[in-house]
């Protein structure tokens, strides 16, 4: 081997400092230190153990929890900022300024693709995490962020691989758990769909992986390899973590050291369908073909599979499925007809027994040009209602989760030619917070009747309104993490 | 819209920043200043005026000329350094230590997928340019490099836009020009393939651009945007730059403002072809259907086009041609047979007439399996001479330019599974030097026997040997930039 000169002596050895793998070898990351992708990490920005106190002190699964209900009340003896709500923007390293109303690259991309690719080669695609006074966000800008909540201010950032991260950060005990990954297809996987009809997303298209660092520093803890990607989001539980991926498995791991336990083959591809654990089962759907899935989470048996009636596209495996009283929830692009030469969707929402996976209902939200990227709205469940939003035709609605009766229907105002209405909402104190285009708006949940609004800028992606105390923490597409006073939402 | 604190207010102020675009309007980038994509300039680092003087001073194509010959000998008097040599290693920013043997991720990826991975979504791909004293570098972890090229520090880095930069820069005056895109396929546009047998390649995928920066400082001059990919590198001739893309277009700009001059679409899938201009003529190959293509480089009108015969896959447009006393060279995946299960392949190398696109001769180099990723051998031509490796069977070979007879064939030393013999040659000063695998050889270009090697690490992709005075430099799949003495391959 070439011996470096003096001035690279320092980086090689750094370079060599290795982490151990899944099983259990040594392994080096590919990344310079004092490099733009090295770890920084600020101590002193740490929070306060008092405020750490008053938080959540684990996020087990995307958007908080098997109902995608991100909202976590605190009692008034908490840390006045905590109660009252702050204020802050923090720009991540790709962004793109909040008062700019067009999306980046929009001249060429133009108003339906722009926002798109924003979301998913550029910004946040999903809600953040909150635990112990910390804000956790992933983003497509390739860097895992963690941010003081009072402040807004920098404790760590890491981009340990190259890569995609779309998800939210999942945390327990001291290690945060997060996923990277291509989205795309090689060549070559092009080849192969058009001769098979499938083919790995993701794979021979960079790198994938789920990733546990130190929650505190942002340290490497192990990595878990896989060919295909793995977006967005692992669910925790009982010491395990489940993801599937664009390869049509399921997998378990053991979340203390990456160690697989078992890996399901059940075909087709997972998009951004983040699973669930609910009780015994592990729950998620695949697109190509469209089937939801419940795998029994001790064996990785499949404990029973529906086909979703006419899915089309990602669909089925696009959205994350919600559980609730012994019903499963999850929505789907479905029917595709060409329509004066534009093909046009549905947005179907779909509620299933979830010990056997028998349909209890199915509504259709209405028709309308296919949207681009996430074509769904991901559901949220509260006190009986599923709320749900369709980018197909730009509408939020809810609906009774035992007998489907929809309750009301909102038209999303400024929704752009790309759809809006992606992200769960969040149920908080009486009213509905939902984050779509550039704002957050407060419904009254019983009617569906906007009580309130609050103008951020950018893009919300697929993002629910993390709500602790008085604040809601938000991630957009422009790159931003947000930190917004209930009170101003009005 | 939300008055940002005061923390952010520095980066609001910075982000807002502009630069005029190809259209004239002003563009602001996606990077938050002070973040780890923004520009780092070491003005203390700049090169002394005597050793500018000595270099290129400017660098028009893809691996220097139109004959692919990187080789720039310098006079007795210049400093003591670039006759001499000298030797630095420079770590990029996803850099993997010289010394591992193995491929990042292998584990997974496996011994021949890996090194291909690493060569399109982690490194360089291609070779430096060389100028003013600086080596300039494009790399797959999203950065542009200006190093000192006697002591290999860095005067600049900066990641305008999210995208592989999987170039050679070009250098012309006070400018660099780079191209920043993505190689992999959205889903949308696998359906597509799958329905029509086309897609465009990079499109929805990421972002795509010609970009102009200052050669000095790396600040953005304009920036060309495309939806499909425009890899790997443009080619400047007389104030214009032309290039080819992943959507079957050729483009003509004018250098100094990035506007568009013309636009031809010729159809089919530029994928590593980067076009040369030859007399009157800009010439470059297409995959999906394989075709050459030889446009009028002031109207953009097909002079000529010749069918690729029986080429494979991606085959045409992979390859950069050469031009050569009136003879352009072209070799391309090509005569696909399934053998016990397995596709193999030639790689076949083919001598057109430059003012007809006439075939002249085409020679076979030798049936083996279908290599990952960049699939044939960038060809090198000198004194009558052409000299190309194959990936397929892992050698080297030298053909007479005006007949097509082949004069000797060397087989690569440690070709791994993924094939060697990617990169051109250079010729200089009696020998042949060719990077690839880990090493860089030193051949007798009479008989294709090794008169000197040299031990670099990594692996080397689509890389020439750059050779100024005494020293060769390089920059590899594992993230570095490195200058080694001449003298030192023995």
């Amino acid at each position: 081997m070439t011996v470096p000169s003096k001035s690279v002596k320092w980086l090689v050895c750094a370079l060599s400092l290795s982490v151990p793998t899944a099983y259990g070898q040594h392994l080096s990351l590919a990344n310079a230190l004092g490099g733009p992708y090295s770890r920084l990490f600020v101590s002193r920005d740490l929070p306060a153990p008092t405020d750490a106190a008053a938080f959540p002190n684990r996020w087990t699964m995307e958007y908080g929890n098997c109902e995608k209900n991100a909202a976590f009340p605190v009692p008034k003896n908490v840390p006045h900022w905590i109660v009252h709500g702050v204020k802050w923007n923090y720009a991540e390293a790709r962004s793109w300024p909040l008062s700019f109303t067009k999306a980046f690259a929009i001249s060429v991309l133009g108003p339906k693709s722009a926002p798109a690719v924003q979301t998913q080669f550029l910004g946040n695609s999903v809600g953040v995490s909150a635990a112990d006074g910390m804000i956790y966000a992933e983003s497509d800008d390739q860097f895992v962020y963690a941010l003081n909540a009072e402040t807004g201010k920098l404790i760590w950032r890491y981009s340990p691989i190259s890569g995609l991260f779309m998800g939210t950060p999942l945390v327990v005990g001291d290690t945060l758990y997060v996923s990277s990954g291509s989205v795309t297809f090689s060549y070559g996987n092009v080849m192969r769909f058009k001769r098979t009809g499938f083919a790995p997303r993701g794979a021979s298209a960079g790198y994938n992986a789920i990733i546990a660092l130190d929650r505190v520093d942002g340290q490497v803890k192990w990595i878990y390899w896989t060919r295909s990607e793995d977006m967005p989001t692992p669910a925790y539980s009982r010491g395990k973590l489940y993801f599937d991926n664009g390869n049509g498995n399921f997998y378990c791991l053991a979340a203390k050291t990456g160690k697989l336990i078992w890996k399901t083959h059940v075909g087709g591809m997972a998009n951004m369908s983040s699973p669930i654990v609910y009780h015994r089962l592990v729950i998620a759907g695949m697109g190509n073909p469209g089937y939801l899935y419940a795998l029994d989470r001790r064996t990785g048996k499949i404990v029973w599979k529906t086909k979703v009636p006419d899915a089309f596209n990602t669909g089925a495996g696009d959205v994350s499925p919600v559980a609730y009283h012994g019903i499963v929830v999850q929505d789907s692009i479905t029917s595709p007809k060409r329509l004066n030469g534009t093909m046009t969707v549905q947005n179907t929402v779909i509620a299933y027994n979830a010990q056997s996976g028998a349909i209890l209902w199915m509504k259709r939200m209405g028709r309308g040009p296919l949207p681009p990227a996430f074509k769904a709205g991901m559901p949220m469940v509260h006190d009986g209602i599923v709320y749900v939003g369709s980018p197909v035709t730009s509408v939020y609605q809810a609906y009774n989760v035992y007998n489907g009766k929809r309750l009301w229907s909102w038209h999303i105002p400024d929704a752009g030619p790309q759809g809006s209405g992606r992200g769960p909402a969040t149920f908080y104190r009486g009213k509905l917070y939902i984050a779509t285009g550039a704002d957050v708006y407060a419904l009254n949940p019983s009617i569906g009747r906007i009580v309130g609004a609050y103008h951020v800028g950018g893009r919300f992606g697929i993002v629910n309104p993390v709500i602790v105390g008085g604040t809601v923490y938000l991630a957009n597409s422009w790159d931003w993490i947000s930190a917004i006073p209930l009170r101003s939402i009005k």
